[in-house]
């Protein structure tokens, strides 16, 4: 992550602590002496690649400027069942207070850069790339498209801003799928690549020919698939060929040996279950 | 959800908006000519308990204050799979660039609904009630507490100041539980209800004897607790007990009928796989 | 004050000082030469409890981070006339363009803890709590809550989020107390005590048979509200009972003496004069 | 008020309604029907002068905005106890859960009004107008300042950036008048006239000869700021003469009387008591 | 523009007039009575592209939300000097105070579609496209690019988020253009054109082997210009070649005609004078 | 600039970041490698009057807290062609994405500050003054004021708030002078200096007698202007004359001569070309 990211994650953190906190935590701020030392640890409940050591410290450093966190291993590198992540030693309010917003966070990205891992290792030895896709949590696409990364997957475009895809509903709105890739290519071309969704034989012919750059093919079976992409390559050498729509653990690899050169999975950012990982606290 | 609560959500539909156009969808507008009508309709991939109709159509309406959904289900309300759940007629250019982010919170809500629902119906019967907890996605925790709610569930305190909860990680540093109890509520006690997490038989003899109001006792079997369950009610009728820890669909009913009055699921808010639901336009 | 009111209060001082300032001191900036060097203070001129020291250098310290301030009192202590509360080196613009914000938190902060202090004496060797209202300066709740601890005061619930009270309001458009009551507890009740404002003795019993936890009776005289006092608690021992209204300086202790547990007076924040405080600057 | 000043209130009352309500009036929206219609009155319990009425309409229209405020006074009327100054017809909830903040402007705003018009009345019949100081409430300054005109006040310079004065401690750090009196005027005299406290005949004069347009007295007895105001008038006749300090309801009038053009009241905003409001909601 | 333009433009033009207007206009509203009518124009001062209306009109609709503005020509036109542009009816007051910041948006948006017509129009009949550079007025940036299309430029990309161009700087750093090529098009090259900047024929010769999108060629007269040109272009159909540095009116003609398909010209967005246009108001 | 100045700068120069990162440098990003350390300067491309070389170190230092920047000479300074301004050292990512926004800002106002000090130097040894006016770039105006300053002008008021001038708009819509200035004396004058426009001869007379501090004479040729600044002086000694209108570098000492004591000239801040300063970077 860049500057940028930074920027607003620190101003998101913010945002996340306020939500849970509010005006406070009473219960701690009426029972814990202020200044009281302890020690605390994130201790992993399941096999999982770990993603957001850096955004739960954060999180403590956002209640405390003081507060670090000691991390036992990398973000993005894979731990065992009962591996303690990180610990650390600061006041006893500050790591009660905070914690839950922190493991909230390193839960569902540890979730996010697991499950992208599992996909990665599905098509090992082919040339397909796992993709993530816009299918993520609202407000999160940053740190989950770095999950994605951790995990061996590739990041797609960020937005609809900085990458061009004429989808099959522009098509079926356009009525025809070479216009829409000559008008494309015409405006943005001299910047982006362009990228068409095509849903048949004749959509491959005519997007390559009006000279897209990417075909993305969607719920077609793996031989299907790769009957397009066949098509497709022969007519450019150029074009790249991307499979997306129903891709679970099971069917991935077909498609990458079918010939899928970007595979594009959803239930990366929108289907993780949160890694299994504890936080405790003790006396210093 | 409260005028609090909508106005809070404009704002994040806005700033969600904004995460996935950036500074515009440049597809759709190099290639759809603005002011082309179109039809729309969102369709259930699979059964459901739909929540975030509302949201949803937020979403449009930010980008063409003039767009409606028209909606063929409630929020709250069960579908199956093949439901058409709402269609909209508006200019394509705002359907296309608005969807994505629209049904990201669509898909994610009523998976939440929809699992809190399978929670629900699996303790039918029995006197316990499924609450959600604090382990909500950072951002959405309003959202994510409404579609506990669509689903059968039922809140918790929202955050660290509106409700008093004493943890083990409390008691670890105070070094006992009665002394905790006592502090809380006579600095808190007059205006919210004392919790407390116990961990053992005499924790909870010491709690109750303390005047805790709520008795939490996390990942014991139902056997174990359900006899400490026995042993804080009969030391008090007023006392409430609840459960929490590693609930799953398997086990959650054994807890309800060891006693729990209120079951507490962290798989609610995050563990759900966003629901399986598709979009498309067509013109007008 | 935690993090949160840290963190807010740091925000609206520079929005304080940025309705003092605006484009800046114009005067100071055309007369005085920055870097030069000089000496302040604040003088007591009556006696009080001071309160908003840490407010009064936060304001300072946002136009100068360097900039100190040295108490010669803590937050919450009384002085008499006269009495130099602080002092302070640093430069004279900084001193001289901050000064006013500065004094209209500290004067206004400390009017607030000196009243309560008076009330807090007033009732002296009875039961009762003194606590505050949410009839705050609207935008300085937190601020005033805290001067109002410092004079001996309690805090009731922070605002609509964070309790549970029925008022009198509540009970015209209910049309009964008892239907209020068992509402409130059966949905909030696990997390939320529920207070109930009632108007006489049918109320009283009602409420408390309903099962509220404190009974608030206002604007009755001493003698009626102790009548009423007597037999809510005799129907339960665990009700609290508040009263509220017009208290004065001239008739708490009868209502402290007449059985009131908790004695709510709004005019601690809404009708507490500005302590007098002066300041001062020299030459170093 | 203007367009600027009105962008900011309705910013502002946002706020304030945030800090009081939080995430919701919980006991409002657990026992009172959605869509129950209500009526509602506010009720003066003394005499006073009226401010605030349309701060406190917008108080409610920003919960609902079809809410509104029919007054039966304006703003700066004079009304006597028991007058009933405005009735709304709404829902019961926006009703209950937005009055608190309602009442405590308009509380507020016409405790001002009513001080100021006390101060105006007690030198009804010489030159002298009665003027705001820069010691009012952080945050509130523009109503304050409105509230002040409503009275018959005028208002000072908003801040330190539209007016020049030059005080005592300008002048101590500076080591005398006449350099920062030409200075002042020198570079900021096209746009703005140029006011100097003094503290001594010796002042005056030197003030008056370096072209100060505005002479302000503090402290002294009203005798004693008499023959200063006699000094500064007969040297130049373009000059003002203004007067502050521990100025009383009691005192004033001497002041005016002893040839005070301006009296600069520090107690209108910052020691005015909460005018005695009521507000009262019915079944419709 | 689109409405995220369009959004940040609004709340741009809010403070804009918070900066012009501050705490209001208090010439204005001392002297001018609310709701007095008038009427006003915009009137050309010298031949130009007229560009900015819809942001002028912005303008005066946010003092005043009936207020309208009838444009008597459409953005991109061009007009003579004596045109009346626009005129409009309302208020005298918003008229009065809103149209300072009116003119200087239409002003400078005029002066740069003027200015890039005049760079169109000198390559008339040749391929090459003018486009605009990053060279902007500091928050600013979307609405000159959209007065450069009005003129009738090209847009580059955005910002440094949404395109790729290796620079000089870059290779510099690098040590070679041919290695910072392929990095860039391996990763990113999937979504985006790489564009690169070269110094010499050894560097073309480099980039175009790499698979560089599109050649920048800077600072080079043009006939040198021209031979880099013919050498890329000869390497691979399918590079674009662009170049910049100093052009000027004088200048810009001969890189046309020496081959350049697109033309950089900083001066569009960075030296181009404000358009003369006057403003006056007149009674109803 | 003074702390507020400085905070807003701080403030805008993140948002002109935003404005052309985005979310980050993908070229810069994907090729250099963090931590590679760089040399950097600029250098001027003719002579100028160097302005903004705070704002514009500002610009690195908020991309990276470390990066400093050393200038050779001051703003404020005169630099003759091929001068090198600043050099810096640091990361090469950092220095390359940042570099566009600090040279946008620093050409910028070095044009403002050049071109006013020709308009000084060609006043040099009359009496007049040369003042900005408010048609300033929206959003750069406390910039592009310093820039006039650096130049060697003065700066007129910064708004409509803090200072008062009558222009012949008002008096269109009032009918006439006197009035217009006898108000605002009446309700501005203890703070503010009146400045009224006026177009002839009668006007001055009215102006002058109802008592305006300065006088606005617009749009004349010099002789004309001469005869009614004569006029005026000759009616008050008190009265200062501004002249303004289409004030350029070949008429500008005409109007000086002819009595002008202030010159408004628009030109200075909306007519001045970026100036032209190179910036490039080097392997450390």
């Amino acid at each position: 992550m860049n500057w940028i990211d930074e920027g607003a994650l620190y101003a998101q953190i913010t945002s996340f602590l306020r939500e849970d906190l509010g005006r406070g935590d009473i219960t701690t701020q009426s029972i814990i002496a202020r200044n009281t030392r302890a020690r605390a640890r994130f201790v992993a409940g399941e096999n999982m690649i770990v993603a957001g050591l850096e955004a739960a410290e954060e999180v403590f450093f956002t209640l405390d400027s003081q507060q670090q966190l000691e991390a036992f291993v990398s973000d993005g590198e894979a731990v065992e069942a009962g591996k303690v992540i990180a610990r650390m030693i600061g006041f006893a309010d500050v790591l009660i207070s905070a914690h839950r917003v922190a493991l909230n966070l390193l839960q569902r990205l540890s979730g996010v850069a697991t499950l992208t891992n599992n996909y990665v290792k599905a098509v090992e030895g082919t040339a397909a790339q796992i993709t993530d896709t816009r299918a993520t949590t609202p407000g999160l696409r940053p740190l989950e498209r770095y999950a994605v990364e951790l995990g061996g997957g590739y990041n797609s475009r960020f937005g609809l801003d900085d990458g061009v895809l004429v989808t099959l509903d522009h098509i079926a709105i356009l009525g025809g799928v070479a216009g829409a890739v000559r008008t494309a290519k015409e405006k943005l071309g001299y910047v982006h690549k362009v990228a068409v969704q095509v849903a048949n034989e004749n959509d491959v012919r005519e997007a390559v020919d009006a000279g897209a750059d990417v075909i993305v093919i969607e719920d077609l079976n793996p031989t299907e698939f790769g009957r397009l992409a066949v098509i497709a390559r022969e007519r450019s050498s150029a074009v790249a060929v991307e499979c997306g729509g129903n891709i679970t653990l099971a069917n991935v690899r077909e498609y990458a040996e079918a010939g899928a050169q970007l595979i594009r999975v959803e239930a990366l950012t929108n289907a993780a279950p949160a890694a299994n990982i504890s936080f405790q606290v003790q006396p210093f």
